[in-house]
């Protein structure tokens, strides 16, 4: 077999074989197929696209070039929900001990960040003594304990996707469905759960900008999903507003502790029902109706929450910052934004929320940056509300006040306001099954 | 300006400019552009090509890249042509030495052959003691007093070809109209002609299978050509079956002295003049019928025939060649190939003559293999010759008779014998100018 003809081919619009791939994948990871070659697949890839047999194939490829979890230690059926990453998105801090508490186990591995604000492990990290590094008989002995542990991923999560995707993104290769999809996917798979939900995230604050794109990668993922023989939905969620009113890392874990008191935002409850439900339903636990009441109640019973905070304590956490927000950072200035006209916020630019929280310090520039877990932003006003000349808009958080400058400018220019009241978009706009 | 932008643009199918290429090709050749960011961009070319005025600018930066020559010391115009490549293609041999017996100046600079046979330049080297390799001053001086010098290529001809070439190779992005056309006209415009003619090889023998893909090609090549300045013409010449009926270097050396002296094929000798008029008529010699005059009375006259005698003494060759063929390399073993049936040749394939011709040794598999200068093929009969079964229709040369019975058995495959008389192909396809 030669890489030649397997760029050759696939350049000529043909399907790969298992073998053709899994011969691409694990000799480029062993440094015998060139960078230049492997690059000029990803560009026929990019152009020609791949089958979902294919897909499935680079997925399990990219998968199996590291470790592959074992979680046969965990008592009964696992289930595990991933975001392709959006603006203010806490939902794993939320759904993960609400499905826990009714007896779903969620062993979760969950990555760092980069770009707005961390990720759901840099998040959990702003609570103090939190830890996210934990040996492997530890984090199962965790999880049949109280249900749920989120770690970090292992080192040796998937090196093909690593590898790749530092090649795609010097290469002008990122933006092709089958490689986004294997890239996702080929991480996800790599733990040992019996059901996935994604939360395919759509609009200006997400990856995928149009509906039909982030249809079109979910489509593929659950279809991965399947063919790896495990229990796959996904949700279609909007991102063209951040998902509740709190964008930064210490900020969006006091958001998550609200939410299981009861006193969340209507759309970021509304997410995260729709999420909790999905993953009990395909664990079994009965029809949709079934686990959206058991949902409800574990939230008003208080026994998400106590999962919760079962889950930090067990993790090394100071638990009491579910009872005392004032455990968490806490930035040291705070400025508040006001609306330059009046009228409704007609749109905002999700994206440009996000860049203005990352100009506060809530995320990183560049792997290994350091994140600063007090900064971020508290939105007092969202797409369609009514807003005076002069009122709060919103709140910015930050260790260093000469940061305010910017990030204000920015979340400003990101901001439009005008006499039109917009038109209310669906929170949940698709399910793929 | 930074890389990655200009493979997304042309990813997304918009046009570079001269500057984005130039970036490109400098940075390449310097090595601050990676192997693995050129072989991206070039898939992208592949998929979404290039304009004529990216195309000519890719070919300016990549003659650029290497030595320029400054050919203001010949005195008059100065004339080259050009092949793409074909089997049994000796028309270099007796087209400059016609042109420049009619005081056109061909200051010739060819390369070595990789495949079939060798190139001119390895044809010229089965002569005894000619030298290929010269000092500019000498060539300057040759091509002034005969009118006639072809010498190898030097080696800071456009490295950024080589460069690139050798990426393209394993990368399967060879086959793209503009890299293909940029490749072969930015070594051609290194050399500082007024006129360029183009001798576009099309059909089973030729770098370009389809008529119409040799058109498209040929086009390119000359809107290049014209784009730089130079006054350019191309024909599309059939390679459905070989040129002449010698395959190999000093066979074919030969052959173009029988031609000069009047006893050539009629095919081999149709394209010649076709090509020479054109040589001469973009210098200024006068209408296409009156050139065609002068080329018929140079070689009944032995005009052209003195010039490249003249030519090769110049060279430092055994110029007595031309007289007495025996003076040339001459195979120890000969075989006579039979036809296996009665009727017509119907049909060749010119690819599988060659392949036969490289296995007697008349070729290199690879950069620096040693040539057998005396190897090679004559045909006997050749597509539209009726043959009786036993009749011999070729003659394998060869140092080792070991290599016949492989020899033979390609070139029995590549002929095809019908009751069907084929119908007579025209050999100038079309003029492209």
């Amino acid at each position: 077999m030669r890489i030649y003809d397997i760029i050759k081919k696939k350049r000529d619009g043909l399907s790969l074989s298992k073998e053709e791939i899994d011969f691409f994948v694990s000799g480029y990871v062993k440094g015998e197929i060139a960078d230049y070659q492997a690059s000029a697949l990803c560009m026929a890839i990019y152009f020609k696209g791949m089958s979902l047999e294919e897909t499935t194939n680079l997925t399990l490829a990219i998968r199996n070039s590291g470790e592959v979890l074992d979680f046969s230690g965990v008592k009964g059926i696992r289930a595990d929900k991933h975001s392709t990453g959006g603006v203010g998105d806490k939902t794993s801090l939320i759904v993960a001990p609400i499905v826990a508490s009714l007896g779903v186990k969620v062993a979760k591995m969950s990555g760092r960040g980069l770009g707005h604000t961390g990720g759901t492990v840099d998040k959990l990290e702003s609570i103090p003594n939190f830890k996210v590094d934990l040996p492997k008989d530890e984090f199962i002995k965790i999880v049949n304990e109280i249900g749920v542990c989120i770690v970090g991923q292992s080192a040796d999560l998937a090196p093909a996707d690593k590898k790749l995707y530092a090649l795609r993104d010097v290469t002008a290769t990122v933006d092709s469905m089958s490689l986004i999809a294997s890239s996702i996917m080929g991480k996800k798979l790599a733990a040992d759960d019996d059901v996935i939900v994604l939360d395919v995230k759509t609009g200006s604050g997400s990856f995928m900008k149009t509906d039909a794109k982030s249809k079109e990668l979910a489509e593929i993922m659950v279809g991965i999903g399947k063919n790896a023989g495990k229990k796959t939905v996904a949700l279609i969620t909007d991102m063209d507003i951040p998902l509740g009113k709190a964008i930064g890392n210490a900020l969006e874990v006091n958001e998550a502790v609200q939410t299981l008191k009861g006193n969340g935002e209507k759309d970021l409850l509304e997410v995260c029902i729709a999420l909790a439900v999905e993953m009990l339903y395909l664990s079994g636990k009965g029809d949709r109706k079934t686990c959206e009441t058991l949902v409800k109640d574990s939230i008003s019973s208080g026994k998400a929450l106590k999962t919760l905070k079962d889950m930090i304590k067990a993790q090394g956490g100071d638990e009491r910052v579910v009872d005392d927000e004032t455990l968490l950072p806490t930035a040291k200035y705070s400025r508040f934004v006001k609306a330059k006209s009046s009228g409704y916020i007609n749109k905002v630019n999700t994206e440009g929320y996000g860049l203005s929280a990352l100009t506060l310090g809530a995320g990183r520039n560049k792997v290994g940056d350091k994140i600063d877990y007090s900064a971020g932003i508290i939105l007092n006003k969202k797409t369609g509300d009514k807003v005076e000349k002069g009122e709060i808009i919103a709140t910015l958080f930050a260790s260093d006040d000469a940061l305010f400058e910017k990030a204000e400018q920015i979340l400003l220019s990101s901001t439009f306001i005008s006499d039109d009241k917009p038109i209310k978009r669906q929170l949940i706009l698709a399910r793929i099954e």
